[in-house]
């Protein structure tokens, strides 16, 4: 595809910047208020950079076609007008979203350039490629302009006092200033072609090697099913708090499925995983007196809140480093409540805690354990209960469903497991598993947890039918891991550099801000496969990467595509491979001395099947992905109450029953002209409580 | 319904209480280790005490019934063999969910009676029905029996050093001693049948009048159309955070509605109101050098629990005191950073904060305004945008649907809006509206909306064909004030006190936690009426009430019957009538001295139509619910780029168009009988970029 139709059509077609070009804009842009460049100038010298300009361009076409997949081409007089831009007055030209979109894509230069020339100093590899980026005309004059605009941005609404609007400015500067300033993608998930997502043009698609949608739950037949059918029945919104009016069956039965997923007593459902772990470590840690938090480093943003609000003692120990934890713990008295946060699966490196030894340590010296599984729920375990579980794979496979606990399993001994439903189950929403009076504690005390309206209905019942589908059915996990095992082969026999781990995280190392921005943006732009970098603050400097996450719908042509794009990247680049970080002793695990002891995965040959041929195949393009209909058929089987039993086709796509909604209402007559009726469909089934 | 029946046949029907009568529950129950109470004689009892029975007898019912709903009749062995539960084995009886549920009764009784007590020392008028309570041969063994079982309860997993359950057990017992202890009621409020619910029987419906869902729009058709369609073309979950895969149309096209609904250049959607009022205080605290906070008294958790995780100084000044305001405020030099937080309609008095005046004193003093309008968007103002666009009525109805700011207006004037979608609009979520700079840099610094997955794409696009709804359509915002009026005028004449205030909230003042407890009871028991109670903290003690919330779908039917029920219940519990509030000087505001000033309604007569009969009608039951089709056809068309245009009748339930999600996935043969072919509905409608 043409890069640049979009960007052109769209200019040509916007009746205002084509007036602005000999009326507004020239004035602004070469005179003493420089806002921005124009559009057409800004197109032009992007695509003469070579280093910047693929980059540039891709992500100045995605501001700009965000506006355009928001209007087609015949809408944009009607924008216009609604925003109420009027040619040809000067004053107006602020509120056309065309003119913004340039000015972000100015901006957004100004920060690719910085960051080109930044990596020159840092790298000596791709020194050619920065030179080539400093002599880009387009970067010397993004720098005079970009002053000049946030000179001219600080305009608004003043203050007697203090400045606001510049202190928010300068605070943006830093973000600047340290390359950690984030520009979202527009990326837009597509159920029916999962894991391809549409870009903010509906018509340019790209496979999506990055989410965390872990499995394909989000488009699971029965989760929509079941999503479909509750909305009908229940409608949107819960319509309050867990205490007014906002606590349902939904709720209760989702919170039952989950404590007996984790053979715990009981369960909590949170806004998310972050106001569950936000929420439970502060009111632990304001509530427990002289409350000690023992922490991983490497821990999630989520915890290390919880434990700043509660106001506690925060107490740092090396990432899965149990002697460090020891030295530390052994320095408290025995009476002292303490709680170890950890998490099972780190998410930007891949490893996996020590969990069972962290139970030791807690037993030893009086420590809660709280342990964070969510990376690892729905992945891990013969019923999806995460690491903890898997831990103990045969004993838990052998109990079957039942909600009792394993005692003396790693699972037992944990005493606080929070996860998520916004992951591999494909939802959202977050929770807390426990004793009872320890989850009756934090619903009766966390601000978090009682002051906020519930999830909806159809929420919760659709990461229920997920839950239920994953305790089911093990072949989506088991393909999950062959899948990753297959594309970690594939890196290691091109020398492409994936920090070692034993779990479905692959992290591309690239060791460098505006090298993995750069490799992000190729393959975006050149291959229409998105893979997010990750920079500062999330991971160290120095550590960059690209996190790809491999899902059972992965087929085999979409790995080859991606593995081919990687290394052609890496040469284009001139990134370091495995050999090049051995050559200097290693970085994040990569090539370092001890790099050649073979990290076992978690999932064994023999969980995975391969022991008896059961594994299942990686998919073809043009494959159907396997639908369990016993999963189906029990996940069903869990809402017979509530929605009326089913059975047959699992109809994703439309409610099989239940009442409808908009009975009961009439249509006001109108000047619109839609038919005036709603058609009422049979009642519900009538099931017996 | 006889209030028995589901009980009755519920232990009728449970083969493992009906064997531990003569087994292992005996030994439990009367030896040493009494956990609990046997079923029979709990029910027992409780309908033998006059007072404290029916108020019982509907909460464990409620509870009891609550597995029974999970769970049919027919269905009793097999939850008892997935829970492992099989008799005689007394070690199992923990585990029994009936058993459990007969535990959790008891300890309910215990506070209902415990609350009567207290009431009795409390409350003079109620005392002959507290001696009766006292004289309940229930009551009277609940004490000895909850006791120990608390004891008994404090077995689970005991640690060295602390003992961490019994801290747990002990955070509890003040809940209870206080009884701010909260038992949360089974409502499923069912979107056919707006406002009725069904309980925790599905059979058992009951009229809500206390939920946020203001204007049944969690239920409008093209709300539901439009997630239909969403989750049929983009699936459940987003699949990450906004900056990895979790970004897009849906969610910058909800954000561009929000900002332009305020006026204001940018807005930020978050997970929650809470989560974006913590968010956003905290973020502004930490960060503002030397910031400090002027909170009023009443404001919300979410922005007292984002000042406080700021760190920065928090000023308190009375309720809506402008002359305390500014006495503090000229505390501090203009140079100091400053942030006034208040709300717009408070939920719990309903006043409304004199946003202007507010305004004037953050002029004068150079502080920032943070306005919560939570309980007012999609209420006030002629688009819904809140108290602070009711204020300039006139000019904003008359700017239409301009994005721009009307220079010099409230709306304006005020620097940060925070709002919800989880109230008037009726689905989940959280907004702030501001300057662009102020938004993006909370966008890339507050760690919860950073570190966290975005909502459903399914659930922003029903949020804002919600906003879009109600900014095209006043009728509902007019019949909800119209309403209230009647509601508030017939309890007036019945002498009921409601605490006077010019929004829509109508609390009647109760003035006792346990005869607001007894009164919601009773409502729900007697009268299938729910409203919950709303007692201290979220209270001052004394001044506990029944909060209701009228919306434009009560019919006068449901009006007749819930002022009825309210007048009955307050006659048979001795609540404080106006006039005997009167008597004492009055009390949060009803029947004090001034009390004989009018409020003024923020809608006047005018805006409601009254001037000119265009005023909408109330409903008779029965009768349809207007739908206004203009509405419905501009909510669409923000559609057409991402879900393809749609016209013709309003499909609630079930979605017209869009891609199959399941398509591309193969059933896996298996033992359940289901077909083994997924229906590939129509391509989606090609829609130009």
């Amino acid at each position: 595809m043409d890069k640049l139709s979009s960007l052109t059509r769209f200019k040509a077609s916007c009746p205002f910047l084509g007036r602005t070009k000999t009326a507004t804009l020239r004035t602004l842009c070469t005179s003493s208020s420089p806002r921005f460049p124009s559009l057409s100038a800004l197109t032009e010298r992007a695509t003469k950079c070579p280093v910047m300009g693929p980059a540039l361009n891709v992500r100045s076409k995605e501001i700009v076609a965000g506006y355009a997949s928001v209007a087609a081409n015949s809408d944009f007089e009607r924008i216009h007008k609604d925003k109420g831009v009027f040619p040809p007055a000067a004053a107006s030209i602020e509120m056309c979203p065309h003119a913004s979109a340039a000015r972000a894509a100015a901006r957004m230069a100004e920060d690719l350039a910085a960051a080109a020339t930044k990596k020159k100093a840092a790298s000596k590899k791709s020194e050619a490629a920065a030179a080539a980026a400093a002599g880009c005309p387009f970067q010397q004059k993004a720098a005079t302009e970009a002053a000049s605009q946030k000179a001219a941005a600080a305009k608004p609404k003043t203050h007697v006092g203090f400045n606001y609007e510049s202190f928010y400015v300068n605070e943006l500067e830093k973000k600047h200033q340290d390359s950690s300033y984030r520009y979202f993608n527009n990326i837009n998930r597509l159920a029916a072609k999962f894991p391809i997502a549409h870009t903010s043009n509906v018509r340019e698609e790209v496979e999506v090697w990055c989410a965390n949608d872990y499995l394909g739950m989000g488009n699971n037949p029965v989760v929509l099913e079941t999503m479909h059918r509750t909305l009908d029945k229940y409608g949107h919104g819960a319509g309050g708090t867990r205490n007014i009016a906002g606590n349902g069956a939904m709720h209760l039965g989702l919170e039952q499925e989950l404590a007996a997923l984790h053979r715990k007593p009981a369960a909590l459902v949170f806004s998310s995983c972050y106001v569950a772990n936000d929420a439970t470590l502060s009111t632990l840690g304001s509530k427990l007196p002289g409350c000690v938090f023992f922490s991983d480093t490497m821990n999630h943003a989520s915890m290390i809140q919880g434990m700043r609000h509660s106001g506690a003692k925060r107490v740092l120990f090396k990432h899965n480093d149990l002697e460090d934890l020891e030295a530390k713990l052994k320095q408290y008295p025995k009476e002292t409540p303490k709680v170890i946060a950890f998490e099972s699966v780190y998410s930007m490196c891949g490893s996996i805690g020590p969990i069972k030894e962290i139970c030791d340590l807690a037993e030893q010296y009086g420590a809660l354990t709280f342990l964070d599984e969510v990376h690892a729920v729905g992945l891990y375990g013969p019923r999806g209960a995460g690491v903890a579980e898997h831990l103990d794979y045969d004993a838990h496979k052998a109990a079957g469903n039942s909600p009792n606990p394993i005692p003396g399993s790693v699972m037992d001994r944990i005493d606080i497991i929070t996860g998520t439903l916004g992951k591999a189950y494909g939802a959202v929403g977050g929770y807390i598993a426990g004793s009872d009076d320890f989850v009756d504690m934090i619903r009766s005390y966390a601000p978090g947890f009682i002051f906020t309206t519930s999830l909806p209905p159809a929420t919760v019942a659709g990461a229920r039918a997920s839950v239920v589908y994953q305790k089911e059915f093990v072949g989506d996990r088991q393909l999950k891991q062959v899948n990753v095992r297959e594309v970690k082969r594939r890196f290691a026999e091109l020398d492409v550099p994936v920090v070692p781990g034993p779990s479905h995280i692959v992290p591309v190392l690239v060791g460098d801000a505006a090298l993995a921005k750069a490799a992000s943006d190729k393959l975006l732009a050149e291959h229409n496969i998105y893979v997010q970098s990750i920079n500062y603050p999330t991971v160290a400097r120095g550590e960059e990467r690209l996190r790809i996450t491999v899902t059972p719908r992965h087929t085999l042509e979409q790995m080859d595509h991606l593995v081919g794009a990687v290394d052609q990247i890496f040469t284009e680049l001139g990134i370091n491979r495995l050999k090049d970080w051995k050559a200097v002793g290693g970085r994040a695990g990569v090539g370092m001395a001890d790099s050649d002891k073979v990290v076992e995965p978690m999932w064994t040959d023999e969980q995975l099947g391969l022991h008896n041929g059961t594994t299942p195949r990686t998919l073809h393009d043009g494959e159907k992905a396997i639908v369990d209909l016993k999963a189906v058929s029990v996940a069903r089987s869990r809402f017979n109450i509530l929605l009326g039993a089913v059975t047959g086709k699992v109809e994703a796509h439309r409610p099989i029953e239940g009442a409808h909604p908009a009975a009961g209402m009439k249509m006001k007559t109108s000047k619109v002209q839609l038919s005036e009726d709603i058609p009422v469909p049979p009642p519900s089934v009538e099931v017996s409580a």
